[in-house]
């Protein structure tokens, strides 16, 4: 029987007393902090070091975004703020947290396919960058800054003719509401040459959560090559490129965690030899999951120990309402297990339990079958992996329950709790 | 071509103008009322229709509860107290907006594998019915009856040995986190003798969603010679057998609507043939989805109309953020399209579209491939069976949008609005 441990994501540790340390403090002194449980804990000592790693990885210049929409936390963000280059925002609500946060409006980009007209005035009005979903989009999004008498800074998406080979959601290669097909761009791209429009550059997204180094670095190049082939027909040089994401991490053990060194070697290669018309463009990753998803811990409690059928249930006080992907309901076909422990405990005899929440659904289960040393009732529960698409992702009002508590645990900052 | 609008479930039309009829106003006319889109529509006179409905079918002594967590929208619980005969909870959430809506205490049961000691409390306190999960769920109840000084009514809910066949959801036959097993429940009930309990009777739920009158019928008789099995074991006369629930709505083309008399012919012969035992018994029926799932509608209008590779997107200001279950991403494993038609027009000429929401994700799909009569923007288009695990089932917070409306249509009362 392999250690329950060993499915514990790196930069976790327990201390003598086999209790687990997040952030350098055990599970159950957040939990304490936060006065009830379940609770997320991030660690933003994760979050720095994954950053540093992303950009010792990538070439110098290279700009890095982060999506909001992986972990919108108002704490988080502000401490992302001064970490990377841009925040790429989905709503007007993510575009009030970035610029709240402190984020530079110029250095955020609002892309969605189904952006409102008071998004728009939103976002013209406060001088943050609109990524261009479509034809009509674009014609909206004159409107209004004529009316506004503001220029609007504008991406134009393209819908790549090409998929990121093996991703978790293929954004590309087919018809998809997001952006404008490659062969319909020269048209749009004239349009956007009026001067109510201040054309920045392209947006392309081809997939996401892909752990295959290859693959990212061929759908890369793909893009440049995209980019490269349109900028000709731009109305003004190409000063920024959003090469997407698609960094990945893993979540299940036969997962193999992304080769970053690889990406940035292909890209700095790719880049170092692009084509002239995009010589002095910037470039930009933008990455949500990738950089937080693996410093979240979701902390829930034992409330019941039960046996049903010659099976082993622990029942907690978390969920599916908090953690919709980790209970295999959202984007999944066949469910598996999230990594998961037992705060309090490494040692055996150890048992083989099944991990459900509190819902009085058979939907909300945590982990199936897994092995986990004899687990009492009142024991604190460890779910990894939270740190992205869990709280937001996750039908909060289901059942009624209360919201779980948040806390962003940062060494140079004392911790933040947003409750 | 089959005519879009005979997707559209009994009880909705349009009118001369070829306007959608919710509750006998156009659609858009509750949209100018909710002041903006998305927006949820109940027609509480369907509501009602099917409450009379289900008690013309069942036999006259049946209780009809109804599971709040279907949509527990505090003015439709208003609505609905006066209306049926209990209310069914699964958190103190959810306990504390049925007493609010005006159920009595002794009315409300409270189910659900999880409950926190502090949830004991207040159903306790209030003198709610708690549906016993497991003996040590008995234990917990028992200690804090003594120490509050009150006695905990109790129903013991049985993980039945069988399922309901075909089930949207299966909540028994094999090992599950629901209830006592059957062959563990005398040692239980045998606990419950303590005077601190008052013993009500037994809670069995086989399933959910079914459309199978005959598959149903089976699972009611069934439960019914469990529960008499297990009442002789019982500390108290059974005064409640809890029969739960499974009535199912037809959500898909092929769907044939349940035979609901056929569910009550045949409960009416098994309870008036029933074991001397449960002679005295009342039963129950809880009831979500059959009693408001068909009565909902959700209003989202068109902001993007564009074509990609071929074919035709039609860009929503909804989503999966209010309907993650029309969406195929919640206790789905093959994406079907819930009813939706133009809310607008209904004539020709008519196009084939993919209907998405407006989140920055592939998930994001209302309806794939649907025929629509030709749909500009800015026109309402309308989703059907949204009255039930709509809202409140879905990751709201995801993306940061605002909250839907939503607006209960009450030909009695006027309508209510909860924003």
């Amino acid at each position: 029987m392999s250690d329950p441990d060993s499915r514990m994501p790196s930069g976790f540790a327990r201390d003598q007393d086999g209790r687990l340390l997040i952030a350098g403090r055990p599970a159950e002194a957040w939990a304490e902090d936060a006065g009830d449980t379940p609770l997320f804990v991030y660690d933003m000592g994760l979050v720095r070091a994954r950053i540093a790693a992303v950009r010792a990885a990538m070439p110098p210049a290279l700009r890095i975004h982060y999506a909001v929409k992986a972990n919108p936390m108002p704490e988080l963000l502000r401490a992302l703020a001064p970490l990377v280059d841009g925040f790429d925002v989905a709503s007007a609500g993510e575009l009030a947290r970035a610029t709240a946060a402190g984020m530079a409006a110029h250095a955020i980009s609002f892309a969605g396919p189904g952006k409102r007209d008071r998004e728009l005035v939103a976002a013209i009005g406060c001088g943050a960058v609109l990524s261009l979903e479509s034809a009509g989009e674009a014609a909206r999004a004159h409107a209004i800054a004529a009316r506004l008498g503001r220029q609007a800074t504008v991406l134009l998406r393209i819908n790549p003719p090409f998929e990121l080979r093996g991703a978790g959601m293929r954004m590309g290669g087919g018809a998809r509401p997001f952006g404008v097909d490659a062969a319909d761009a020269p048209a749009v791209l004239e349009y956007l040459a009026d001067p109510v429009f201040d054309f920045m550059g392209f947006h392309v997204f081809a997939g996401s959560q892909n752990l295959d180094a290859e693959a990212i670095a061929e759908a890369q190049a793909a893009t440049l090559d995209l980019v490269a082939g349109l900028a000709a027909a731009a109305p003004a040089p190409v000063r920024l490129v959003n090469l997407g994401g698609g960094l990945g991490v893993p979540y299940f053990p036969a997962d193999r965690p992304l080769d970053l060194e690889a990406v940035g070697t292909a890209l700095s290669q790719r880049l170092a030899a692009r084509p002239a018309i995009l010589g002095k463009s910037a470039f930009a990753l933008e990455l949500g999951r990738y950089l937080v998803a693996e410093a979240g811990v979701y902390l829930t409690r034992v409330i019941d120990r039960k046996h049903s059928a010659g099976k082993l249930f622990l029942v907690t006080d978390g969920g599916l309402h908090h953690q919709l992907a980790a209970s295999g309901n959202f984007g999944t076909v066949i469910r598996r297990n999230y990594p998961l422990v037992n705060a309090l405990r490494s040692h055996g005899p150890f048992e083989t339990a099944n991990v459900v929440g509190c819902l009085c659904t058979p939907l909300d289960r945590l982990a199936d079958a897994v092995t986990l040393p004899e687990t009492a009732v009142g024991d604190l529960l460890a779910l990894f992996m939270a740190g992205a698409y869990g709280r937001t992702a996750s039908p909060e009002a289901f059942l009624g329950h209360p919201p779980p508590a948040e806390i962003l645990a940062d060494p140079l900052k004392g911790s933040g709790t947003d409750p």
